[in-house]
């Protein structure tokens, strides 16, 4: 048994936030319900990269969904909606806010047909505040949200995270909202609204970055590769040419490091004693690092780092990342193969659980695919009224 | 009432990844026990910035927290752990696999003096696979993970995101993984393993790179703040010098965007008309887009953006996003304001619930600051009894 098996959800979300919410929770039993629009569908059908006409993009997001089809400018379709919501535990929203009301399901609407419902809002700014109507996508959120402040390769060069972490982080945030409110509403029966800002979510994960420039008034830039806090932290090139990223995190490490290296002097040295230090000295010591790495191969400095259990990798391409032994050992890349489609892979849910095991169960379905199957068992309309419903050409 | 009330989470994790996790749980209720060894506790009490002495960076991640000093070196502190265990519905720790089977306190142990048990593990590398044993960081996840190889500003130019976004997805999704283990627990008294690698979550939020890859063997690289699938996507330089970043992800938002851009003509040129065009045909669109933005100042692109409700933003630095009038509406940044330690500001949860207001209550403690509370209440010793524990030493 999935822990989420018989949560019915809802899902009105589009592209990657609110998708990769109902993914994880798709991932972990509950029934999901993706509404998409007639003919078009979800607008990341159009993103590519393509696998005999199929968005690998949609794929990868939205496994063990099932697609209705609706058109929600049309107040029959809102009607027929607003019926799947009635059944429905959770509703799961991305629109800009204002949308939902617009089309008169709010959570103010909706709570009337279904009280207990967990309304799960998750969009650019929130449904508070002078920015709520704007509409956002990740580029604007890491912008606005300074992550692409402190990413990058030097001072002022502001660099966009390659993934879209402005959206999956919102997604994983609304994620735990869900399960927060689905556990307070077996616990007291009521429901409520979550609701979820991607730009909130990235200042939450700006680390120790508010924290350094409220203390020290500095504001903080790229580093490239560096940490601002922990020393050494980051990647050094060997005598092969290629780089190895190596994370020293504590004094026990540090004096493993030099031990590995054959640079036991270092240990004692009191510019180095203690991370506080080393990250104070920096400046003297990272002529010292780069000149020791220069010293062996990648390979050697890989090996010699691993047997000492000093944290140490190179920098994987994806190739790399899809291919590698500890990646595959854990199941973390599926095969999906979707009839019609083909095969493709894509990632996995890295929620390893021991007696739920969620993660990948079917592949993600063709725009509408399960339009009638909803209807008659989800909505549980009989043959004349599923007839009646597709004269009115909303699907 | 919030959500996790009367949830007792015993926190054996340090640093970063599993600290954060836990402070989700805090946030909404949970009672947060954090066990830190005495004189030193978390490792992250050594990582600036300071305030009056304490790590304003342990202070960001632990607060609603209590700490209680354990000498877990010492059989008896682990003996004490176990008690604290015994009593909990929750454990996490972020040891390096081992570790805990070491000191007598991995699953199959705790198992035996607490059935119901939610044990979360959140580790570099997982509990199974050929690296599960070896020390990871950070930094380390995100060079082996791929997301470096896919940020930065151009093609082999690989970096890191400057905030830890390794620690903090693995944070997430372990804090999903609880309440998914909760909920189950609820509905069948079951407790489990929930096991979540940071590397594993690094995969996970790859987004379509992974798709990309295996769909077209292409091997995705930095493309400077641009996205991969979404064109356009990015930042322009503005007459002043200064960028805007623009997020122009849907057919609808593209004509808005030539409307106000006075540019009514590129709606029309089949180049451009569909988001896979204008991809296909960036190295013809980037020109134009960089003139166009060259003919206004960053403040009136801004405001005739904003007007034509077409997703932009400048590229905030940390200073600015502090002081933001919907990050501050948001409720996103509060004041701590520890006894003895000062003032000092820290991002608050961005989940927001209508029901069940979590977030900053009260800021981390020092270190060892609850220990005779959690005694005397948590496992409700005697005050002779109380007394016998700290003649031990192992406080």
């Amino acid at each position: 048994m999935l822990p989420l098996e018989g949560i019915k959800v809802v899902d009105l979300t589009r592209v990657l936030s609110g998708p990769y919410c109902t993914m994880i929770l798709a991932d972990f039993g509950a029934e999901v319900i993706k509404v998409e629009m007639p003919k078009t569908g979800d607008d990341s059908r159009a993103y590519g990269p393509y696998v005999n006409g199929e968005s690998a993009y949609y794929m990868s997001i939205n496994r063990n969904k099932k697609s209705i089809t609706v058109d929600t400018k049309n107040p029959e379709g809102i009607a027929l909606v607003k019926q799947l919501i009635e059944k429905a535990d959770v509703v799961v929203e991305n629109f800009k806010p204002g949308t939902m009301e617009k089309l008169g399901m709010g959570y103010e609407d909706l709570k009337k047909i279904n009280p207990e419902l967990i309304y799960a809002a998750c969009s650019g700014f929130g449904h508070t505040g002078p920015y709520s109507k704007r509409p956002a996508y990740d580029a604007v959120v890491q912008a606005m949200g300074g992550i692409m402040s402190i990413t990058g390769p030097g001072e002022g060069q502001y660099t966009r995270v390659g993934a879209s972490i402005g959206d999956i982080t919102a997604g994983l945030f609304s994620a735990i909202g869900v399960m927060m409110a689905l556990y307070h509403k077996e616990k007291t029966g009521k429901g409520q609204k979550v609701d979820v800002a991607m730009l909130d979510c990235q200042v939450a994960i700006l680390e120790n970055a508010i924290a350094r420039y409220c203390v020290n008034g500095e504001i903080p830039q790229p580093r490239g590769n560096r940490h601002a806090s922990i020393t050494p932290f980051e990647d050094f090139t060997c005598k092969d040419g290629v780089k190895v990223m190596v994370a020293i995190g504590n004094n026990g490490l540090w004096k493993k490091f030099c031990t590995a290296a054959g640079h036991e002097e270092l240990i004692e040295d009191e510019r180095f004693v203690a991370n506080p230090l080393r990250t104070k000295n920096y400046d003297q010591l990272k002529p010292i690092m780069d000149e020791i790495f220069l010293s062996k191969t990648s390979d050697e400095w890989y090996e010699s780092l691993v047997a000492a259990n000093v944290p140490v990798t190179y920098v994987n391409t994806v190739d790399k990342v899809v291919s590698n032994e500890q990646v595959l050992a854990r199941d973390m890349i599926v095969e999906a193969n979707h009839e019609g489609v083909g095969p493709f892979k894509m990632a996995n849910t890295p929620i390893k659980m021991s007696e739920t095991k969620g993660g990948y169960r079917e592949a993600a379905p063709l725009l509408g695919e399960n339009t009638d199957d909803i209807l008659k068992n989800y909505l549980q309309l009989s043959d004349e009224e599923i007839e009646a419903v597709k004269a009115k050409g909303i699907l």
